[in-house]
């Protein structure tokens, strides 16, 4: 065991004690008033209804898949991989299973973590912005960060625990082999969290905003609503739930890949540390990220984006740091610090590029406001093209970084050492994901906090504070789904080749030494993964619509059903809408929604991979590796559009409401004109685009690696 | 010389004789009142302006592009090489070069021809339809016949005459690799052609409709419009001339791609049948979709599209008798025979996909207007959705037909027949073409006939019979993009293969044995060429987007300058509108705009080959290889959404006009409503998709494939 493995275990202890005393300090602040608290226990209710609805789904579907995993994994390994592996055939089967169940289970329950803190915060947020900026900054980070860093650290001690119970230490060079089901277990749950939730708060919130807003002609969050408290709910299961599975099985997965590109090193070097390493890297990445938390002091007069920013960079200095200290005690070569550095900078490029396609300040959105002058259809079409064009910085970041990061790796000269570079890369990228994540639920609980406020009929001063948090809030999410988009890039060729040497490892007689492309059944492969990415959009998108006509019926039937909803007759004891029924509503429509979405790259690649299995002559494990890497192509770009194009279309919305939009003659073009009017449609369309569809692309493309990872025995036909 | 080869030179000189025969027929027809004729005349020389401007900007580009092929192919071909192909490296150079300048000047003819014969249908189709329907689907689809005879017949004249004349009778397994020049003209000016009437045609469109129908609140195609006319012209030089030399480029490239296929098997028979059999089984298609096209008489009552459907089936049944008979005398081999089957049957399969996706009478376009009712945002999203889906059967037509075609040329036994058998299949779906060719232009001839009806003041029974016409042009267009889009992928592998083959060809001692993804810097390649789809797209729809902008300011100045072009103070002498300023905007603006996303795929996969070529361990020409096909894929998927993304937008919204939606109490939602107007939304936002984005897709990706063919010595390092 290296030396420095110390700071593994004692990052997991101290993490969760660190997160412990947060939200500690979180839930001994005040709750407001009675109203406001009753506000947050129906918004609390209907989270954890929901939650517990898709979990039960959820947990259906990973019963019947851990038995299929179970099967696959115990029937097709040979009696000789069994020697070759140490363990028996049924012995690797129950042991593939249990690691997808522990796994589904660690993901669960980040996303419950994700949505209880975030939840019990939103109120004690908007109480703190009852009194100053300062306050409901330290509140809504502090919230953000119980949750970003319980969710990382069960990733590091869920990862650390499951090797080590499966050999790790006396068989360093086939537990990773054994532990693959925990990351496809984690990445299982997290696409149908990240769907589910995608699905429930763009619903709730499309439906909430086009009856209520645009039929009925009331304000935002307005509690004559009856879809309110649905769409309040939907930012805690959706950005809370969902983003914190995405992370934490983003960090899992990627780890273990980069345990098993690890085997090659040690098999040479007989030093574990090859394989431990990814794990002492995010152990530093910990403390670099809670000491930038701590650094974070909004002052009451400045941006708080620029508070956050600066922990970001005390963050990221210190990661540079660790990884040099982690990279001189554990590998000693420094060729790899370099590699791992490549990831770091990637991490502040993207900041840059996100905020410049995003942001009001520069071009892009500026672009789309404009277009908003004559109407929805040129909004929409600079949307479009804005998004698109944002595939063009993502691709470079990510091109780059992948080229540099593998020929230093190469330049180490350790075995295989070319992908381990970028491996390293996606390690050094991901050690500020406990603060990224923070950063990342910053922004629901402000939205909720600022919902709240408005609910309560807090005054315009109040409004004004939430108001800006909002709004820097918006920016935070749109930097984490950058992040999470490039890191699932960067690991993109990791994971590649942790398939690939699990194929080899699997058929050692019939090595796979190439990915070629230029083979029928693997062209075509490619062609229907890169399918797959769009079909997954299109049904995601469409789950949307679905789920928000569902809502929007039930809320045209209350108005109708009783007038005094909208207009009391009595304005003091105005007519309660029925928040339940509409939450009850858009859970069930969004859960049943889900399913075929969430199944579709679950099955796809098992289906072509086992009709391919069949026809002779086809090899069926390259064809895997083609959908691997053509899916991951198409889905990275992809969700470069919709993210990107959904965060400018909101903000272009913002920058007129600002009433930074003029005409020719510099008159102010702000709320309610015409130019208005066609923004908040492009805001419209892109939500399901950047909250729905986006971000389960990240998982999307995650999940096929492990899918393919666990499942490869499948596509190989026996020698 | 074999037997049957007398076919291609007097399918040439009859297909001549037939367009010679149909245009006098058309041209001898009346062109209705003096009103109709000078509208005629003004729309003609508007299209005539622009074509002449655009020509000029491309000829400039083209012979830089000439020069450049030139000296890169003169200078990197080896001594060894030319002594190989038998021709001095000057010698290759120069035939080269002027080889992509016939085939750039044949293209920019077929354009031409294509706008010219349309222009000079529209005004005669307008005077049929006073009369009765039967005459106007005549005079529409004999005009459109014209241009697609002579485009198809030009393309098969152009590529045999070139391939004699490059010694292709003494040296048959060397001219294809000489005249490869020739495919990468026709696409380089199609790729321009496309773009730039794309652009042109849809600015115009959205312009016109942005300050006409939702300002000024005036009908389409109203004469007091001063951008009518740059509509009226933008549909023949965007549809007709776009879409023709859209459609010579894929013969040609495809012809010469199916030719270099077939080097193989003649090297081992000797048999010359082998690489002119693509040039057979062309010659058949064109009687085939002769003797279809002579077939086409509507009836009165019958829906036209019935009528030209029963022409295309007599089409494709007499194709599949001439690929019997090819096959037979030429190959003798029953194998390619089923090969060449799966085209014919991928292109009737499309039809039937394609009107699924956009007609009204399905679900797709159902849910679309049912969707407008909750306004733009909803419809833009489900409308997104249904585009999105389409890669579903558009994927697996072409992944289906490819391994099934691929299969049978295995079973053949021939020389690397399992490409040889993808070519054949491309081969069979393009026998076709000029059938297709023919129904696509009847599209724009029959719109035209509309707005030149509606600006001379003619009645509803008139107008309504063009509308009829109208609706069935719109269902053709979609079915050409279908076809385009789907032969384009099928291609997809015979021009890998021939791009494999020429490498090979020109570094014997290193062959390319495979299209390694699993390559750092092919993996890499494979994002950028994916990201140059996405980026292309953006650059395409912005630049509709900006020349539109500049068409609405000079309609507004124009109103605003003159109030009485709106309301004439004396009606019977209204003041006319300043029709020429506006087209010689739209064209200006539209040949700007052009340059950059047209100069992108023609720069983007040299600079990306170049650069990895000068990069120690990096084998360029297998990224090249990459990005030519991870770009086929998105490209095509891409041009999936965009096509009939767009065709059910402008369906849903005709839907609504005629007054197929109803709301929950069955009262009718028709033209002005809140529903209509989101999907006039939707309608416009489909516009640049379909029409200027999705079009020049299908060319680009045939681009891809020519530039890399010319281009490879620059990617190969000399050994």
């Amino acid at each position: 065991m290296p030396g420095l493995f110390w700071v593994v275990p004692a990052a997991g202890v101290i993490t969760v004690i660190f997160a412990a005393l947060l939200a500690r300090n979180v839930l001994n602040r005040p709750t407001g008033t009675p109203k406001m608290k009753e506000i947050g226990d129906i918004i609390f209710q209907g989270a954890r209804a929901f939650l517990k609805r898709q979990y039960t789904t959820i947990a259906m579907y990973a019963a019947v898949i851990a038995i299929v995993i179970g099967v696959v994994v115990g029937l097709l390994t040979t009696p000789e991989e069994a020697v070759n592996i140490g363990v028996s055939q049924l012995g690797i089967g129950w042991r593939t299973s249990v690691a997808f169940l522990v796994g589904a289970f660690c993901s669960g329950l980040a996303g419950f973590i994700g949505m209880y803190i975030a939840v019990k915060s939103n109120v004690r947020c908007a109480a703190a912005a009852q009194r100053n900026l300062t306050e409901a900054v330290t509140v809504a980070l502090r919230g953000g960060a119980v949750s970003g860093f319980l969710i990382t650290a069960l990733s590091l001690i869920g990862v650390t625990v499951i090797f080590f119970a499966y050999g790790g230490y006396s068989n360093p060079n086939i537990a990773p082999h054994l532990i693959v089901g925990f990351g496809f277990g984690a990445s299982f749950v997290a696409l149908f969290a990240q769907l589910g939730g995608g699905i429930y708060t763009k619903a709730a919130d499309v439906g909430a905003d086009l009856v209520g807003k645009v039929e009925a002609g009331i304000p935002e969050d307005d509690p004559r609503n009856p879809a309110v408290i649905a769409d309040l709910v939907g930012d805690n299961v959706g950005d809370c739930a969902g983003r914190g599975a995405d992370l934490f099985e983003s960090t899992a997965a990627e780890n273990i890949g980069a345990m098993i590109l690890g085997i090659a090193a040690y098999l040479v070097t007989k030093n574990i540390a090859w394989i431990l390493f990814p794990l002492g890297v995010r152990a530093f990445g910990m403390f670099a990220s809670m000491i930038g938390i701590m650094f974070v002091r909004a002052k009451e007069s400045e941006n708080a984006m620029n508070a956050l920013n600066r922990g970001y960079f005390i963050a990221i200095g210190l990661s540079i740091v660790g990884l040099a200290v982690t990279v001189h005690y554990m590998l000693d070569n420094w060729w790899l610090f370099l590699a791992g550095l490549m990831g770091i900078l990637a991490s502040v490029v993207i900041i840059y590029v996100t905020q410049f396609y995003t942001e009001s300040r520069y071009n892009p959105v500026k672009s789309i406001a404009n277009a908003s002058k004559t109407g929805p259809a040129t909004n929409i079409i600079m949307g479009l093209s804005v998004g698109f064009e944002t595939t063009l910085a993502t691709a470079l970041i990510i091109g780059i970084s992948l080229l540099l990061a593998f020929w230093f790796g190469e330049q180490s000269g350790v075995q295989g050492a070319g992908a381990f570079g970028t491996a390293v890369a996606t390690m050094g990228m991901l050690m500020t994901c406990p603060y990224v994540l923070s950063m990342d639920t910053f922004g629901p609980i402000t939205d909720n906090a600022n919902g709240i406020n408005e609910m309560a009929g807090a005054g315009p001063e109040v409004r004004k504070i939430t108001d800006r948090l909002d709004a820097v809030g918006n920016t935070t999410k749109a930097l984490t789904k950058g992040y999470a988009m490039v890191s699932a890039g960067l690991a993109a060729f990791l994971l590649f080749q942790a398939y690939i040497d699990r194929v080899n490892f699997l058929r050692p007689g019939n090595p796979m030494d190439s990915v070629n492309i230029a083979r029928i059944e693997v062209f075509v492969g490619a062609l229907l993964a890169a399918m797959i990415v769009f079909l997954f959009s299109s049904w995601a998108i469409k789950a949307v619509g679905k789920t928000a006509s569902k809502i929007i019926e039930e809320v045209r039937r209350q108005f109708r059903a009783d007038p005094e909803i909208l207009n009391p007759k009595d304005p003091a004891h105005p007519h309660a809408p029925d928040y339940g029924k509409a939450v009850d509503i858009t859970t069930r429509a969004g859960l049943r929604e889900m399913i075929a979405p969430g199944l579709l790259p679950v099955l796809g690649p098992i289906v072509i991979g086992v009709i391919f299995r069949f026809i002779p002559g086809y090899d069926a494990a390259m064809v895997v590796a083609a959908v691997l890497m053509v899916g991951t192509i198409v889905g990275i770009l992809m969700a470069s559009f919709m993210n990107n194009g959904g965060g400018a279309w909101d903000n272009a919305k913002k920058m007129i409401e600002d009433g930074q939009l003029k005409d020719e003659t510099g008159a102010v073009l702000g709320k309610k004109t015409f130019a208005h009017q066609a923004a908040v449609v492009g805001d419209t369309v892109g939500d399901p685009l950047k909250d729905t569809a986006g971000p389960s692309l990240h998982v999307l493309v995650k999940l096929l690696a492990t899918i393919t990872l666990v499942m490869s025995p499948l596509f190989i036909v026996a020698s």
